[in-house]
């Protein structure tokens, strides 16, 4: 459009990324988060903590002004500024500068503000925005969206059947085994079985519990399949729709073409 | 119909979803189903159990006689009680507000009451029953029914194939390794092993154990591919059924035709 | 035939399965196997065996005498004996009744005696035997006898990887992690972990360490898509398979019909 | 061609392999690698060096010059030599045969060349060329290259998730428990429960922390489903693509019809 103002212009670099100037913010954002993830990693090591400390708060300060900029800007220079602020990836930006700030104020420096400071890691959300560049990420979103109601069936049944194997197992364990020292411990235990995790902090001792261990175990890789299944048949059907043709001949009324196809693959009539 | 007793209207609301009476007591007995369970895995916490343990008891009480009540309505309102008294989830609806009542009358309290009282547990298969709100259930359910004889021959060998590994392993481990103690033993740690979970409280120490423990496990890594593909190719056919059956033959009325038929396949009229 | 010669006779119930004779012989020598090797299993536990020993050196000897007095049939009614007793089945059903007439022989009752007597374990093979009366076990054996090659390729991939992958670990881990103490130990716990099994009795423990475990792991998340792959794609066809009608429509040449069409789907002419 | 010089005969011996004595020249080199290897392994058990270091030191230097040879004829015999040199297997021959050299240069035989020395385990990399005899490879060569993107997209999300659900578990175990002592700690610790594991060297301790791993364990069930499907749906499509492209049409020529055309695509023409 002809009347481009400084916010159409920056609205251009920050929220789309089909311009050149677009796509280098994206990779200095995406850059940006990294780094700043891997400085708050960093600074979690106590040995490196202890040397580079000072150094790691500086870069912390460098981010947190950097993205309050960026936030900044992306408050003024969208027409519904309320649409960013109250969007998901809008408050994991705002939660991801404040704590910096906050520890200004509070000049305590508890453990609950060391705490809060990690939620600059929620940032790394961001990264799943590249996706856009891949329409092979669509895809896999589309086939785990359309199979997103048979996954939650699946999951309250795993979750009943945790239940009651793990009141089983606790009824056959606790009077011997101390681990098994309540239900909401035996419900933990059955699903790190069933998930086929196996810590081993938390194993049968008795025999009756190995052999309905055993059980759980089986059950848990024949289970195992049913969501493979789910996406595995979604998926298939998304790649498939893909290429999907909606021209049917109007000789024979065969439908199911190739995309590309300019007569019909069965009596050779134009489409 | 016209002449509509209490039981019907009280069957409706009980034994149907369609009405909104129905959905609404389908959600409360759920919710119901759900926080007792909850007060079970609290009672058997012993920090809860002992601070909040009178609160629980009562608890306990309040759900047993609104679960009594429902009991007693389900046989009243239905025309052949039988049916529902010996069907699977009449059975648990029953051993579920039985060892309440059982505690008053045995004044012991030992353990073996504590372990009846939680067949309570069993209930929350009740939650299942909400599937049939959703298709997508029955997608699943279908698909498991169909491939249900595959999984049974899959089990059947993974079984044979867990005896002959865990005698070998018993063979080889157990002069120097005291965890391989008899073949059931070796048997739990070749299940153990084959479905990935991998406890890690039973492992070989010697040179050809480990060997033959890495053969298990890849044998485990290729036969875990087994229920997946039966479930997926079961649950791809079970997704293409549903779109196939709506074109009825209006000449000799024959279903279940292709989804891309033009034609009936039996006598050839135009769909 | 006719001239059906005693011999016939129990070849029929030996070695067939479409008689109600052969069906019952099949179901009892499954019984006995079972039996045999659930006989096996208690003896090898210390407390039973100490207990009912000789009971169960009974039972093992009753088992031998009906084994060999089988063996002996399944040769003599044979027409080819050479066919059945070097089969695969033929030398397991040799081994597993051998061991106790060398116990006879060998007063000395030594451990390798023992070892040599669980061969009669190797039995359990025959009750695979039963899947013959199950289509969806031939389904799956087509299935996987279709996917060899590429399961063989995959792991050759895997060997290969894992052989590169426990190198590396032992070059990182050796010098301060004493479990990683050779090659071969590292491969081993390279497999343990491309496997997800994980059993944690050798684990990586210096940050270098961790981070290429942590790699293995992705990785093997990855690859274990790989022979469900295989086996699902195979079995759809197999599946698909059972189902194919090799018509082609007389009059617009279109193949692909249901196994039970009578008229082309695509024109209605009749097949 | 007629003008065959000792070259071309020595070329098309090492890197063609549709002659007899390319095939002779092909098994007989995988088979110096896997003695090669086997030898390396070997010699990294102490006991075994102990014994047989001096044998294994000579195996070692025999195998170096056998492949020194064969390095050099590679190079001797190709047109262009840097595409080998500079290829991925060019640089991984030079780098096997290196180190057994550098040991004669640098007598001091500190740990770092034993180390270098391990490089040559890399030649196994070579096997994989094998799978140019087997056309299933090539399948699953495809398969999984027309699903790098994906696998790609998958794995950053992964990224993402484990990093955001081990900084949430440091904060929730941190204080109370020591194993979670930094963040890329918990990173680790999500990789190895989310990819179902579980060593069990690091496990949560705290009621909140294990509900955490529960849900970390669940989400790991489903994600996993993610690649599966992935391949799976992939590797079907190669396998139909395998039964294109064989009919070309008479007429305009145009290949890749679908396996069930009877006329071209693109003309009309009956195939």
């Amino acid at each position: 459009m002809a009347s481009n103002t400084w916010q159409d212009k920056i609205h251009e670099i920050i929220y789309e990324a089909d311009t050149p100037a677009g796509k280098l913010f994206d990779l200095a954002l995406i850059a940006s988060i990294i780094l700043s993830v891997i400085a708050i990693m960093l600074d979690s090591i106590p040995s490196i903590n202890a040397v580079h400390g000072t150094l790691l708060y500086k870069i912390e300060w460098a981010f947190t002004i950097a993205f309050t900029i960026e936030y900044i800007l992306r408050i003024v220079c969208i027409k519904r500024p309320k649409s960013y602020i109250f969007s998901f990836l809008g408050i994991i930006d705002l939660l991801s500068i404040l704590p910096t700030y906050l520890g200004l104020l509070i000049t305590g420096q508890g453990h609950y503000l060391a705490i809060v400071r990690l939620l600059r890691v929620l940032r790394i959300f961001r990264i799943l925005k590249l996706a856009q560049y891949l329409k092979e990420a669509s895809i896999l979103v589309t086939a785990l969206h359309a199979s997103k109601r048979k996954i939650f069936v699946f999951f309250c049944t795993v979750i009943v059947l945790v239940t009651i194997l793990g009141s089983i197992m606790y009824i056959v364990e606790s009077p011997t085994n101390p681990v098994f020292k309540s239900i909401p411990h035996s419900i933990y235990w059955a699903i790190v079985t069933i998930t086929t995790v196996g810590y081993g902090d938390m194993a049968p001792i008795t025999n009756l519990g190995r052999f309905i261990a055993s059980i759980v175990m089986l059950l848990g890789y024949a289970i195992i399949a049913v969501p493979s299944g789910i996406v595995t048949s979604e998926l298939t059907q998304a790649v498939k729709n893909q290429f999907t043709n909606t021209k049917s001949c109007p000789n024979c009324a065969h439908d199911s073409h190739e995309h590309d196809a300019i007569h019909c693959k069965v009596c050779g009539h134009k489409l």
